[in-house]
C-alpha cells in the first residue's frame, strides 16, 4: 500500500542501509506546531478505527517497537495509544527472558501475546531482541541468527494469514542524542528510576547494534509485515510519522461492523 | 479506608440487601454538568497516579466489573480508563469458558490475568460468573457455590498479600432500564452487533440473578477487597462514583517512585 509521506523510511531489503537515514530528519513535516494539530486529528481517527476493528471482530493489528536504549519506545507507545480505549489494546513489554522462557524456542513467550480478533497488540521490544542483543553479545552465531530470521518471517506470515496486520517501527536515534537523553535522566532525580547503569555498557557496543539492526531489518521486511525506520531524534516528528502510518494501514483495512445474524423484528423485550 | 461520598454503597455483609439500593440514585451528586467537570479532574489525577504506580513497581490494582446484560461494564471501563497510558493497563474480558478452561478449577483461567507489579488490571466479568450464571442455571448446587465463595475469598486474599489492591464494582440497573437499553440496541442498526438474542432469555431470570448477586456480594466482601454496588441507571453518576472510589484508593496507596540503587555521580556518559 502507498503510505503517506513521512520522515519514516519503509525498509526495502535490496537497497537498505541504516546509516543512510538521518535520525534527525523531519521532512516532509514542517513545524512542531503543525504536527501537533495533525497528530490530534489522527488520534481521534485512530479511536474511531479501533472501535470499528473491535466491532468487526475479524482482523487485528500488531505494532512492534524496537530501539536503542532511550530511543523512545515507551514515549511513542504512550503518545500513540493514550486516548484509545484500553479494552481493545494490549501492550506487551518483553524484558530479559526467564529461565523457563529460555528453556523454549524464542517465539514461545511471544506467541501468547499475538492480538486476538478485533484487538490491537503492541510489542515494547519483541522477538527481534533474539537477533539483536543475543547476536551483539555473541550468544548466538550467524548460522543461528539466519535461522531465526526465517523463523521470524514464518511466524509473522502465520499471523498475517490469520488476519493480523503487522507494522514494525525501529525508532532511529543518533549516538549523540542518546548521550543527551542519558545525561538528562541522570540530571533529574525524578527520572532516576528510568536510568539503568547497564545502558552505559550497551552504549559502548553502538556500532555492533547498528549492524545487527540493519541486518535484521533487511532480512525481515516482507511487504506484508514491513519495518519502518523512524527518525526519532525529534520526538514530535517520530510520533506523527508513526500515527500517519498506523492510521493509513487501518484506513486501508477499512473495518466494518458485522451484519446481523438474527431476526431483528422477532426480538421482543418484555 | 473512608471513601468519598458517592451514590455507590460499599457492601457490609451483615446488613446487605441489594433491593434496598435504588438503581437510579444519584445523591450526593447534584447535576450531570458538575459531574463532568469533576470526572475530568479525577481522570487527570488517575493518569498521574497510574504513572507513579508504574514507576514504583511494587504494588498493583485490580478492578472487577460485574453487571446484568446492558449494565454498562464496557462503557464504564472505557470512560474510566480511556486517557490512561495503555502500557500500564490490562483489560481482561472473560467470556463463556472454553472446553479446556472447564477442565480446570474455575480460578485457573483467571489467575494469569492478575496484575503484575506497577500495573492496573481490569476484569470485564470475572471469576464471579462462576457463582452467578452457573448458579442461576443450576449448573452448581449450593454446597459448591459456598465452597467457591471461600475459594474466591482465599484467592483475593492471596493477591492482596502480594500487594494488589482490589476494588469490585457491581453496576446496578433496574429491570426497566435494561428493557430500555435492549430496545435502544434493537432500534439502532449501528448497535445491532451489541445485541445478543440470548440476553432476552437471561432477562427472564432477573429475580434469580438478583438473588445470586446479593448472596455473592454478601459472602465475598471482606474489608480488603470490597464490593461496591454502583447505581447505574444514570451513566454519569455511575462513572463519577467509580472514578471517585478508584482515585481515592490510589491516593491512599500513595505510590512513590523508587529510590536510586546506583551511584549517580559515578555514571559518566561518554
Amino acid at each position: 500500500m502507498p503510505f503517506p509521506p513521512t520522515p519514516a523510511v519503509q525498509v526495502v531489503p535490496a537497497a537498505f542501509q541504516l546509516a543512510a537515514i538521518a535520525p534527525d530528519s523531519i521532512a516532509p513535516f514542517s513545524t512542531k506546531e503543525a504536527a501537533q494539530a495533525r497528530l490530534l486529528a489522527l488520534k481521534a481517527r485512530l479511536s474511531e478505527l479501533q472501535e470499528l476493528l473491535y466491532a468487526e471482530h475479524r482482523r487485528s493489528l500488531l505494532l512492534v517497537f524496537q530501539a536503542m536504549d532511550t530511543g523512545g519506545k515507551d514515549g511513542a507507545i504512550e503518545k500513540l495509544l493514550t486516548g484509545v480505549n484500553p479494552a481493545g489494546v494490549h501492550v506487551a513489554a518483553f524484558k530479559a527472558p526467564s529461565t523457563n522462557e529460555l528453556n523454549h524456542d524464542f517465539l514461545w513467550r511471544i506467541h501468547p501475546h499475538a492480538p486476538g480478533r478485533g484487538h490491537i497488540a503492541v510489542f515494547n521490544r519483541s522477538h527481534y531482541e533474539d537477533v539483536l542483543i543475543t547476536r551483539v553479545h555473541g550468544l548466538i552465531d550467524d548460522t543461528t541468527c539466519y535461522q531465526r530470521y526465517t523463523d521470524i518471517n514464518a511466524f509473522e506470515r502465520l499471523l498475517t494469514h490469520s488476519g493480523t496486520r503487522i507494522l514494525k517501527f525501529f525508532l532511529h536515534i543518533s549516538k549523540e542524542e542518546q548521550a543527551q537523553r542519558l545525561r538528562a535522566r541522570l540530571a533529574d532525580p525524578a527520572k532516576h528510576w528510568k536510568f539503568d547503569p547497564n545502558d552505559l555498557k550497551e552504549r559502548k557496543l553502538w556500532p555492533a547494534y547498528q549492524q545487527a539492526y540493519e541486518d535484521a531489518l533487511r532480512h525481515c521486511s516482507p511487504p506484508e509485515s514491513p519495518w519502518f525506520v523512524v527518525p526519532a531524534d525529534n520526538k514530535w516528528a517520530r510520533d506523527l510519522a508513526i500515527a500517519e502510518i498506523v492510521v493509513a494501514a487501518l484506513e486501508e483495512m477499512n473495518p466494518q461492523p458485522p451484519g446481523v445474524s438474527f431476526d431483528v423484528a422477532a426480538q421482543v423485550v418484555e
